[in-house]
């Protein structure tokens, strides 16, 4: 077997909590060679756990033109990635992008931008596999059952409720009852059932008429549960998520994908199947 | 072996769900004997299930002069049981109160007539064995943990939310903190942990200082899952009752022990242990 | 709105457990005529809750040479099925097969037939909705997760350990496995990893490289979790059957279905999606 | 309110992971003072994150001599813990025993000396107040409900299968079940029923009559349920532990109260109630 070349990436947010794990990753993975990574401040690769030929940047535009990697993962926040991708595109480099806060137009122009070019390029709001099953088991699950709830448990220290990860949930059953109901395929589906008082804060909020329900205690991590109840069963799809570590397979699947597409896809699972 | 005389056993409400399964469950035990019935309308004891020699009354007074049973269960309803129980004291028949709907004043006043005449009796909420103990081991978590959550599940057809069972449990734990605070013995105890808003329903209703989440799907009959968290961990009691059957093992200790009581118990929690 | 004419069933095995449900949930439906029973002994169909014009019968040829509906519901045992079904497709009676015991040269018989005939027919193990989409789930899970294993649990009346859907869950994975590495669509699978020692009975029975663990306990009806376990994260699919009304949905959507079909399908799982 | 003065502990094994977890904990708590640590190889306190006043040694006489702490909490090994602790008491130091390995001879001994000298000291094999609790509720529950099963879940790095904590709830229910017997309190108790063929694995292992399962999956921690079932009902009573930190809480409780006792107390369950 002839070993093909290491696909080249450059890491942007390699000193935060998920850019740490990604260059640890990708370092360990024979298919990737880590050759750039942009900190905030100077430092050494090595000490991140890159190899030693890797180099680091504070300046994007620099690891850009001195490295030109394949890839360009990026783990900064909303105020950095959008400058960071655009430069990307301008420099042939594919984005595979794990940080949020940049807009619909922003997406939308580095879709047209991509296609123009052919240049392959991902952005995953999520990349832990399981989580993105249980929102596609979801959407399947609503075409047969007309009824479901949504808990989710976190630790005491999350400010948001419900979690994000839950409102996409209820999104994309809302949107599967609403394509069933328009294909008729199976039986009348009775969207309207879940749409009950709002007032009584023991029936949780509603989300696109989905009732979710958050719970906030210390010794938890992130969890959520989808229950779908019909006529003598229910079906009940969890996922637990105990470390950063779980997206780390989902960026090493986007890492691959990357470099066969021409532009841009927006969400992993659509990726996976 | 000698047999001990059966205890004989009246049954008022013998028509409803509960009666039946009660007819069913202590026709069934060798030491018991069903002797009387009481319905709304006249009928056959044998097609509810009881023996041919038992014999089934409307009217309340005529059963006890007639028959004078050892025990009266009562599964009628609250505007029955009143005079019920009042009746059975005066007979010196001991009850064991399953129906609910009567007043705090009433039940001073049973608890105090039958101290009078050492005549026992019980009144008991919840016979189901499964959930008393999930409310005893919710008491004594929360001496050690100081933050909780419950989570009731019901079926789409029961109207109210919280559940009983759910507010009970709040209070419980709610009380627990209280006596493990005035006592001091392990820690500090921070009750005002969950003392959160009460604007987002994503969190659920707050009952006592406690978060409780009601969830109502088709499928689901009765659940309640009360979760302790601490650092690093979590311990979770769960309470999955399926039938009235779970109910039936508790009626039948409560008749063994209302035989050797003097005075009215409430809570069949009071007896287990 | 133009009423459609109402879709002829007969229903064989309607005195047994699920063929008086199906009786109830056909006649219930306004799609479908409940127009003759077949049952071991003659009987009365207005004691089983069909319409008072539906006929009963005891043999099966003369129910469809005088009835000839538009389908032939089969919920009857190993011995009866296999006749039964080849009579109907003999008299271009479509069958909807829930009885099992027939052997795979049957099925390939009757797939045949019907395929000659344009005729339609559904041979189903299992009609709940859930238990279907349990295995689907599983087997789109393993493709991304290597790793699994499987806990049913049961009344403690169920004779055989592991269940017949365990199994077949377990086979599923395996399956799709086998396929994913085929494909080799992302990184390399494992298959071996669960390949442990078979002797300690504590790690469940292996059922194709799967570990499957059985509980059974009084209180339990039919349970099913499916654990998949990646790095930091797990998947869990469990389905709870509560009753026999679960079966109910996937037979009218078999009912519904089986009127379109030209030739025989197994599986309902092959026409949900 | 004037302040007691602190209580002085030292901690042997304070560079495995336990111990490091120990030096933090009680460093951040205000009661205590950690003034010396037991090392295999010289170090610096400060780089275990106690105070820099803390004195570091290897030879534990030493360490007992110069120091002599209120406290020697011992979180070394097998091979070293025993002569440790027969130390201590010698100096009149109290023990509290994280390490495992002693025998019972050891623990004998321990008991007698330190209950001629008026000594406090504490021997817990678990620190988790979740995982006690959990012990103490099977038993509770298991005078109650005849039938149980252990399902424990852990990481694939586990070897061994059951873990220590599955054997000693199955142990627990088991005497539980016969003191319930031996008193009979309540009806009957049949504790032959979980007695079935040992011969099919998917059952599980037989544990005192306590059928036990074990899952090994990625991804998951430390996990365990106890379900017990009865007519209509089950309970289940289920503990997550997710890091050590579940043990520190149990540790500070341990330190409190050892400086009360008189004599050495075995498992930390019997001072919490």
């Amino acid at each position: 077997m002839t070993t093909s070349p290491k696909i080249r990436v450059a890491i942007a947010g390699a000193g935060g909590k998920m850019g740490r794990e990604a260059v640890a990753t990708l370092t360990a993975d024979d298919r990737f060679e880590v050759v750039g990574l942009l900190l905030r401040q100077p430092g050494q690769a090595g000490l991140l756990g890159a190899p030693e030929t890797c180099r680091v940047f504070t300046d994007s535009e620099q690891l850009l033109t001195e490295i030109h990697p394949d890839i360009w993962v990026d783990f900064t926040d909303a105020e950095s990635v959008i400058a960071h991708v655009d430069a990307c595109i301008t420099y042939g480099v594919r984005p595979v992008i794990g940080a949020t806060g940049y807009t619909k137009d922003d997406l939308e122009r580095w879709q047209q931008r991509c296609r123009q070019q052919d240049l392959g390029g991902i952005a995953a709001p999520n990349f832990a596999l399981g989580a993105l099953l249980m929102v596609r088991f979801a959407k399947e699950a609503a075409r047969l059952f007309d009824n479901a709830e949504i808990i989710e448990l976190h630790h005491d220290g999350k400010k948001d409720a419900p979690s994000g990860t839950a409102r996409r949930t209820a999104t994309a059953i809302h949107e599967a009852r609403g394509e069933a109901a328009a294909e008729a395929r199976i039986g009348e589906v009775s969207i309207a059932s879940q749409v009950t008082s709002q007032e009584n804060p023991a029936r949780g909020t509603d989300v696109d008429g989905i009732r979710v329900h958050s719970v906030r205690l210390p010794g938890l991590v992130a969890h959520q549960e989808v229950i779908f109840g019909g006529a003598g069963e229910t079906l009940t799809i969890r996922h637990d998520s105990l470390s950063r570590t779980s997206f780390m397979k989902g960026l090493v699947i986007a890492c691959e994908r990357v470099m066969e597409l021409k532009g841009l896809v927006y969400g992993l699972e659509n990726l996976l199947w």
